[in-house]
């Protein structure tokens, strides 16, 4: 199913190359102010093409809002926006898969739907449903700033090359501002020529590499989740995994702190003024699922690009036979750089949804 | 919320302290034969004090089946399994939370339930709620392998001894069936005393260690789970993070495949007779969050058992000042080796909705 | 499935012949003192027998709560409540279905559960099912209490004899409190007399008589329900259908303000004080979907109970031939006099949801 | 919530006076041929302006289908259909509510989303959104229709004057096909007139009047719904009542049934050949929630249009006083017409995830 939530919902819907794509966000709080230029930016954070521009072409890609504002305001109405597909759907297309690309959907998805499913551009299994989900994410985002939850990630690693980890203790502000407005994230830039470099390698050998995401939450109130099923980690791993292409998430000190003793992994409390905080955050600002008040954190890791342009060996599923496929086209070597803003934007929803939750 | 699952749900209740803990489970076919030898086996794996005892007293632990259950057979019912606590509950208990343990859901619960949750041996946090979820693994483990469906995980790691992973591609039913019967489940039984000393090591020094448990899904038909939210990854997720202590979580190559280039990750399809396959398994089984047909194979990080008994620094809420706790009582030094078994029975719970949803 | 709600959900499960039967609640507020008696006695209302009893006796039948609660107060985890059958189960019982009753479920359950369902009694589909209700309604009035929140319904009519229905715009609280303690409840008290001569006349005749069921909510605050499927008359009407033998609701006006013009039907505002109002209620309380701050009034049918001892026409299906039925026992000739808590107890469950969902 | 529906589920969005309405649909199998004209037919049906109309203009109400469709064949993925509205939304519109007509959602919507809302035509609240809903059903009934259940509705009633209602055990196809099809559907034609007559006597003394439609699905294959909450009925009534105007509903005898006894509203079973029915359907198809193999019959009630261009008291919120109010503009006499076709479009709905569930 293509729709997450509880009290706030989002139903994402199109094909790659269909008429267009977009999302129903339904529960949002009526009465709240939305920047159209602040969710651009995002939008465009996501966008194809738009890392290197010095002026990105921010206009041809907002969505049209169908529903759910009015005079720049929420109505608390479902909120229906649209992106059209420039590559308008030609109705006696073939729709033949006959040799589905390694790693991607193309095989799973055939079966799935029986081969009926839009294969074109990889369907409603595209990257590019993603943009949906920014938007959704903007919208939430907006919301949560006025409630001082502000949130943001950044690239953590380009295959071997990692940047400097948040600290899970003191997050300042004006880091995750920065953060969230770029569109190579890193928190030691010096980190980013190394991993353009290994970037671009990747493209030249018509290879791609992968990469990891890390995000933090500031401001989170402690209380929110609940226990077992409904814990902020199973609320963020159900929408995170939604992303094509991520396959592992991990909270705190993670697959790392596996390793450790509890001595090492235990995050001592102390009184902060009235506040109760931890010296360290190997919890990752969450304990039995529910968050701590100290910042979320998680990482996330994507997979290398599946499309590399070598020639790889896969199966005709017409002829029954093995065979060798060769992809055309431009494809991004590393899928991780655009994720940033979507991770951001799947870390909002699951924010708005554990608000609206409350704990009462 | 402590249910899970959309066609066959889960309902867990119970305190650690309280009269009582089990589960409802809503949604199992009629008609299917319940082997309750099975069920008492799987639930020894994840005892107590279970592990080197040569018999274990599997009697006494059983739960009672309230409904649900007739002639050893589902009804098709709602099936209520009640598991009786022999620390019986007085009625005049303090319940009152003054040092919230470190790493533990003490202050987090605290503030969820504004002081009113049952705190003693954790409450509704407790380890022991995982029980239920093996007694409802147990049961949907045996529906699934009248339906070819087997699966099993092993002690991956403990500290940083690891054990040999799974061979995505080649999975012998007979190592499965051997890892679903025992106490300490490695592939390579080699490292068992390796991994025994350091447990040993860490109970002496009154601390702990972290882990990790692999589980392999052999059998699911290719073709189940949707896109976007309703994906294997996100179900599996879901439920896995509902087990207390787990951090993180990876499908297939995971984390470590982050740092691969597509040429290394991607996996070839081929035709083995008449079935689609691939030469290697970094997809984890699933693509485009559908099973390709292929084992399912993911990775669950467990951090080290919070409890310790060593002085560790906390706050006293009732004087809002710093203090010194030492924890009394016998803990799991690793909580891995008897996780092991709740994992399966996540992933078993998790499958379960994936058949039952199917592909039409 | 045998589960509802979404914020304060339950999970009824059990068979009329199996161990017990009984509810897990979730969501519940923690902190809420529970008082036994008053449960009790809305179990009473509804367990047979007990309508004219002179000292009910209450105790034998009180649940056993295994979870949520701690010094009669809630924890906020899930509140299990567990009723044992007197009728033990018989291992061996042979279970066959040979003769479905008419107006039973016997039939349908046969098809649905491939015939392996309980039969025993109804088994899950019995009018037993209903206590749990109760229970988890009795709960949740006492927590609505405390928020002004009071309801009770009434005998609105059994076979043709009427009960004077509620007036929309004043309903004492007293009267309120009169019927939610008692076991025949009506407005007109008169009217018992002729209600019971013709049960009775019914009974003697080996027949039964159905009936209609009248509740109130009263005090339910403005502003509560959501536009289309999230309205206040779905989610009552979604777990009003839950009880047994329910073949319609209506609220309001309903059935008969189908009738009336558009200038008959409308309730005109006006101002009672700060409080807008309306002076009439053809509304029962809801303007699309959401509550009005007047009292919802809505009205349920019952069916006649289907089990008389006349010989019925049915099939059997083991011959695969027509053939006559005689059933034997003594059921209820009108389940409508026991129906009105557990309209009452579907009705707390509905405004607690809707409470919990606010209307941020 | 807009959303509803549990394996196939809809989200709806819009406003009337806003960008534009429509439907997303989630769920729907894949390789399914959409018929468009069958499509328009019903939206025309449900259209403003059509009843009379000697050649529909069908063509500008088509909705743009922008995904879930290739080929005029499903894919699989989810479908979202949206209707322009030609009441372009002015960007700086006043949107100030002050006098609440009475019977409509103005009041309670102003409470519900704290005066944000937009109140245009109604805003989310309107009959407008029945559209897609229209939409929605059209393409399931499609689908049904593949597999041997017809759906229609019919005007049951319009204020007191009563169309026949269906024979519950014998319904001609082609009675249905002839419903399905029509704008002012009749079991017994004569009645038009005197209904006709009715209606423009409400319309010429600025009135309006309720009425209630019959809805019979045929062929919908025995042993589908669940016990208690899962059942047919709390199905088909939690997507009703997200009809606007709807203030109840019955299946089979319904309230009728009520003042019945046992001996008669009991439907005898009997062989049909090899087919197990029964020789009456007071039960409308349903016993314990679970479809009998006989036809579904179920009645709403609508209640008479809220907007008439009486004068009518109501309140002025802006000042706190009682004030008088007179609604312009053309309004539906009887909104029942034109709601036939959306009572048969919740039933598809209904009807498809009862169908996607099945009953294993």
């Amino acid at each position: 199913m293509s729709s997450w939530g509880n009290s706030v919902t989002i139903s994402v819907f199109g094909e790659s190359h269909g008429a267009g794509i977009g999302v129903v966000i339904d529960g949002l709080p009526a009465g709240e102010a939305l920047d159209e230029e602040a969710i651009l930016l995002q939008m465009a954070r996501r966008a194809p093409g738009k890392d290197k521009a010095a002026t990105p072409r921010l206009e041809k890609d907002f969505p049209e809002i169908l529903s759910g504002v009015l005079n720049h305001t929420t109505t608390g109405a479902p909120l229906c926006a649209v992106i059209r597909n420039t590559n308008t759907r030609s109705q006696d297309y073939g729709n033949l898969l006959t040799c589905p690309r390694p790693g991607h959907a193309d095989y799973t998805g055939f079966l799935r739907y029986h081969g009926f499913n839009d294969i074109r551009g990889g369907g409603h299994f595209s990257g590019r449903l993603t943009a949906p989900l920014v938007f959704a994410g903007a919208v939430c985002r907006q919301i949560l700033a006025r409630k001082g939850i502000i949130l943001a990630a950044h690239i953590a690693s380009v295959g071997g090359i990692a940047d400097t980890p948040f600290d899970g203790v003191t997050i300042p502000d004006a880091l995750l501002q920065r953060l969230s407005g770029t569109t190579f994230g890193l928190i030691d830039q010096n980190k980013e020529p190394e991993m353009r470099a290994l970037i671009e390698e990747c493209r030249l050998s018509r290879d791609s590499i992968g990469g990891t995401v890390e995000c933090a939450i500031k401001g989170l109130p402690a209380g929110l989740g609940s226990p077992m099923f409904g814990g902020v980690e199973n609320i963020i791993s159900s929408v995170i995994f939604g992303i094509p292409a991520v396959k592992g998430i991990e909270f705190g000190s993670g697959f790392a702190g596996s390793a450790l003793r509890g001595s090492e992994n235990n995050d001592e409390f102390y009184y902060d003024g009235d506040i109760v905080r931890t010296r360290t955050n190997h919890h990752g600002g969450i304990l039995g699922g529910i968050s701590s008040g100290m910042p979320v954190i998680f990482r996330v890791a994507f997979k290398p690009t599946p499309s590399i342009s070598r020639p790889q060996k896969t199966v005709d599923l017409s002829s029954h036979s093995d065979t060798t496929l060769e992809i055309n086209g431009r494809h991004d070597p590393c899928i991780v750089v655009r994720a940033v803003p979507v991770v951001e934007a799947a870390a909002a929803l699951a924010v708005m949804n554990l608000l609206k939750e409350g704990n009462s």
